[in-house]
């Protein structure tokens, strides 16, 4: 997909709402524990409750290699259904690979050409030749982590280098690697007051802002210091919305917190 | 494995060479392709010839998930057959993973439960509380990027904090953090002048080392400045054993290509 498709999509469904699909077998209803794959069945019930309020789908793929082959063949499953039920999502492999460049290579033929996936993300600390193999699948975008959600953001990534913090050098450097317009950068929702400088240094890339709900990071404040003319926006939210309910109505749950999400967005895409 | 066992392992076998799998179906002989699983026959083969002259393999997961199910298959199958037919072999996962706290517990929970690996290699871009999560695996090894074998290791490791390199911040900052013992570090062979600094810091951690062989890194170098009074290093050589042939003979080639690391091991082990 590309960025004009994914703004299009924006526009008309009044969201830039992405739903992180982190799914944790001790969270979800007894009930799907029957199932051929109780991790397939959840995302499917969920994908399907909530794709009027979104736009993009994030499974995080940490909790699909937990299980293993079973997890992977989920992963896989989760994926086909997006690409062939709701060809118009945005498909985001929360992936955090990175290596050198040969391998890298291999980790963007598993995420782009077989999973299907239309980006992944990626981690920034082997720099430039890590990252350029992702960058040159230009039909597919790469994802660089800048300024993550959580406390262990503050050990490295704001720590000054020449007055100017990791993070800040790390988007100034992508901005000359190889295909950087297929870049977007994951910012942290907590760290909103952040994004008006970071804004300013990539005034036109798509950030991709996990945080909102469990880890506590405010919409509006997003919204304020991170929008820009074309929304420029993802903003991710996981067990806020996937877990609103752990019974037999998780789905009916899901819509909800969703649809409560997207219509905050249609309120402040209304604004602008 | 302990660190101890490790340890006793080396010394018997005279080698800290860890044998790289990292798989390119493109560059394996083409008489193992009507093999039911390639991938996991010619690993089978070059660790039945190699097994003797090395203590650990590292299978980085790049190349597995690239053929996705089967190759993660593959990844399983390997990892099971060498902790059973070779229990006294390290395995590490090079993974490069990281993510927020709960996330990285499910990375933790794929490699070292449901793969059984001994070790797994981290990124420290996400800081302390994306790596803990590992270390609370405490019979198990974190294996954390410091200062990587590529070109882009200059990109962001090499800069300086306080007139600290970002390397240094990461070792430094990481001996603070909880089961810290369990941590051992990758420095790339290529940066071999900088092992004797990084020695000062952490004089009894294991350095899992990448780089000599086709990246040009120099082993005599690497021991020079890194070696401790344990040994305290893992050297890692993927295609410069793996691909010693390309032909039917490529097991025998992998083995005169190990062997032929593990003498030079054998000597510098013999002079200290």
């Amino acid at each position: 997909m590309t960025t004009h498709n994914l703004v299009q999509q924006i526009r008309k469904k009044k969201s830039f709402l992405c739903v992180g699909l982190d799914v944790d077998l001790s969270k979800i209803p007894q009930s799907l524990m029957t199932e051929d794959d109780p991790i397939f069945a959840f995302n499917k019930a969920i994908i399907d409750a909530t794709h009027s309020f979104a736009v993009a789908y994030k499974p995080n793929t940490a909790f699909y290699e937990a299980y293993g082959i079973k997890g992977w063949q989920s992963l896989q499953k989760t994926i086909e259904y997006l690409n062939l039920k709701y060809p118009e999502q945005f498909i985001i492999a929360d992936a955090k690979r990175g290596d050198i460049g040969n391998t890298s290579t291999m980790y963007a033929k598993a995420f782009f050409e077989d999973l299907q996936c239309d980006a992944i993300t990626v981690a920034p600390y082997m720099g430039k030749d890590s990252v350029e193999p992702f960058l040159a699948f230009s039909s597919k975008h790469t994802i660089l982590l800048a300024l993550t959600s959580n406390e262990g953001a503050f050990d490295f990534q704001t720590q000054e280098i020449d007055k100017v913090p990791l993070y800040e050098h790390v988007i100034k450097a992508s901005r000359s690697w190889k295909n950087s317009r297929k870049l977007m950068y994951v910012i942290g929702a907590t760290k909103a007051s952040y994004l008006g400088e970071i804004r300013k240094i990539v005034p036109d890339s798509f950030f991709l802002v996990p945080g909102v709900g469990a880890q506590g990071g405010d919409l509006r404040e997003v919204c304020k210091y991170g929008m820009n003319k074309e929304i420029g926006l993802l903003v991710n939210s996981s067990r806020g919305i996937i877990y609103a309910s752990n019974q037999d109505d998780f789905a009916e749950a899901a819509a909800v917190a969703a649809k409560d999400l997207q219509q905050q967005m249609a309120t402040i895409m209304g604004e602008i």
